[in-house]
């Protein structure tokens, strides 16, 4: 029976690979998704970009003072989906539900937060995203941009949430927190707007896409591109490139985890073995994990698009703190306290990396704690366990 | 001059990503290419191949008992060439030439050490390799196997080994040892056919193919089938999937490597930089990073063949040491004295994959000592600087 309940535990962790947490869900939050709009906007690299669209929801009240505001800042697969639920039998809850709620961590019967939708957000067919990016319909030319939207950066993520936060007259955060590419958007806000930013959360997150990580992102990219329906990403009155989106999940899905728990996985829902007769006995035929992998990735696709998934690589690729190609001035601007989430059996954006922030941090005597998530999720812990660091999110958010 | 010297260093390890040696070739080591052939090779999975031929070559010198020799098998993207150089005038020798030779840890003045190509081996066009697989011309067709080659494994590859020493006479090794998929082989060596192996040396391996690693190496074929020059492996008389095969070579080789080693050589040999403005203007250009990873590839790909790359991931992927889906019982059968070997940094076959075998081998009393090699190149150090245990290895081989 406990078996059963830990394997169901286990596939349901990796069912979204992302979102489903191992936690009770004691909340009774309800958030609804708003929509924000701008007529023109300018992107980092110069080019403008008519009609932008995003999503944003939020939970908890805005004060009168308008300085009870925390920002979280989504990772590359999630959305502003970040904590509680649209109705009240949704199966889930968003994916830091955990630390977001009332009276938990970012406690919402005090803090206002707010969460929004990314440019070229991967999810760009989920009826609760909306997004921006190569899907989007070109006003210019009343078709999909493809790859004729232009390459948009971390920074222009910052801005457009910059832009929806003055829209509600907010002109100061309470906090800034998120996970791998939500951590490069809380570090990018503090070391571009320190007038704004009084505390930072960096979880499983670094200050720069580093060679490393740079060519390991580019991975994600080549399914797609190697799909003969992408066809230069002009598939939107054809069939898109699903086979090689669903590849590209399965790299992310298993770039995001770590063996101790792939492996217990593998071994204890899906009784795999190393001499399965279908891959002994065909080239083609595939082993039960990687057919398991696919499948899940397969389902998760339905609502992705794969000409952003491209473009969320190249913005992360793209990304240092501050934007100027200088993490030590970029780090000289902040002024934010900070407080730095590595997981410690990360294999993505592995500690070596938050621990190269902090130590800058440190070194030009700024505010920064370093704390390392524990468990053998690997990355995955920032975002379906983040509640072991409950306490001490609360305790920094009180400082 | 110094930074000159390092890059240029570096550079070269990474350029053909396995085998230039940054140690001095003290070697006059001379070995040519032979021919073993057998008229039908019947494989684990039942199979029977026709006209199978594998190159093999040797250094030193057999003894009139035949005791002394010692198998080296080949890891994934190596061949036979485990030492010397076929000409004076060759600008690198075999990627173990550290360790083997007159006088060396795996000392050529006493022992008779041989290599053999393996099965599919991925180096296929190269003309110091002989093999046999999918590329081969099929004698029933008179065409190239394509697909319709059967699933080969690790054991086939040490049957074949087996074959080419019984027709020298041999019936006894004195030692086997192999870096990565050669581990896998020395490993399976010792647990099948313990009355013929003394001595084993299991270098950055694993004693089977466990879920992490099976999904790990579905990856390298991922681009190959996406490639739509692949055709289902039908490409021998049209284009071959190069993009596809040089993407997976890229994968191959960030996979060896660790971001210490990685973002060194991005910072000082390529300067590096997260914004460069290729990338920032162009969705379609790419960071100097992965140009550099795609070009080093493409050169490597030239002796290369797509489908015997998918081959050897099969083969990998079916491995358990005794290929009877039970180590506790494959290891109960080893008499042989062990030396692991894992790389402290290997991102590809982790440390805890030799550690586990060690651990076995302990808890059924056998003979088994556990050392791993220091550095920053991650998997690779099992190749390229193999020599920082070579008195380990010349103790254990004095035992």
């Amino acid at each position: 029976m406990m078996r059963v309940a830990i394997k169901k535990c286990l596939l349901g962790l990796m069912l979204s690979a992302i979102s489903l947490i191992c936690y009770a869900q004691q909340t009774s939050l309800i958030t609804q998704k708003q929509r924000f709009q701008i007529d023109r906007f300018k992107t980092f690299s110069g080019e403008t970009i008519k009609n932008v669209a995003v999503g944003w929801e939020s939970y908890g009240q805005l004060n009168a003072k308008k300085d009870n505001v925390i920002l979280i800042t989504h990772y590359f697969t999630g959305t502003s989906h970040a904590a509680g639920k649209y109705h009240p039998d949704d199966e889930t809850a968003g994916y830091w539900n955990a630390i977001v709620g009332p009276g938990k961590a970012i406690d919402t019967d005090r803090f206002f937060v707010i969460s929004v939708d990314s440019l070229a957000n991967i999810n760009a067919h989920d009826p609760n995203v909306i997004t921006t990016g190569p899907a989007s319909i070109n006003p210019d030319t009343g078709k999909p941009y493809g790859l004729d939207f232009p390459v948009v950066t971390i920074r222009d993520f910052v801005n457009l949430q910059k832009a929806v936060l003055q829209s509600l007259g907010i002109k100061k955060l309470y906090a800034v927190a998120g996970p791998s590419m939500g951590s490069m958007q809380a570090i990018d806000w503090a070391a571009t707007y320190p007038d704004w930013v009084d505390r930072m959360i960096s979880v499983i997150g670094t200050g720069q896409s580093d060679p490393w990580t740079t060519a390991l992102l580019e991975r994600w990219t080549v399914p797609i591109k190697l799909d003969s329906n992408w066809r230069q990403g002009n598939y939107y009155d054809t069939s898109p490139p699903t086979d090689g989106l669903v590849a590209a999940l399965t790299f992310i899905s298993q770039d995001a985890l770590h063996p101790d728990f792939f492996n217990a996985l593998g071994q204890s829902t899906l009784d795999f073995s190393p001499l399965e007769s279908g891959p002994l006995n065909d080239i083609l035929a595939k082993h039960s994990i990687v057919t398991w992998l696919e499948e899940r990735a397969a389902q998760r696709a339905k609502y992705m698009d794969a000409n952003h998934l491209l473009y969320l690589v190249r913005a992360c690729q793209l990304f240092i703190a501050g934007h100027n190609n200088d993490l030590v001035s970029a780090v000289k601007g902040i002024r934010a306290k900070s407080l730095i989430l590595p997981s410690a059996t990360d294999l993505l954006l592995m500690p070596y990396q938050g621990k190269q922030l902090h130590q800058q941090l440190e070194q030009q005597g700024k505010q920064s704690q370093y704390l390392e998530l524990s468990g053998n999720l690997g990355h995955l812990l920032g975002v379906s366990d983040i509640q072991q660091q409950s306490e001490k999110i609360k305790l920094f958010l009180a400082q």
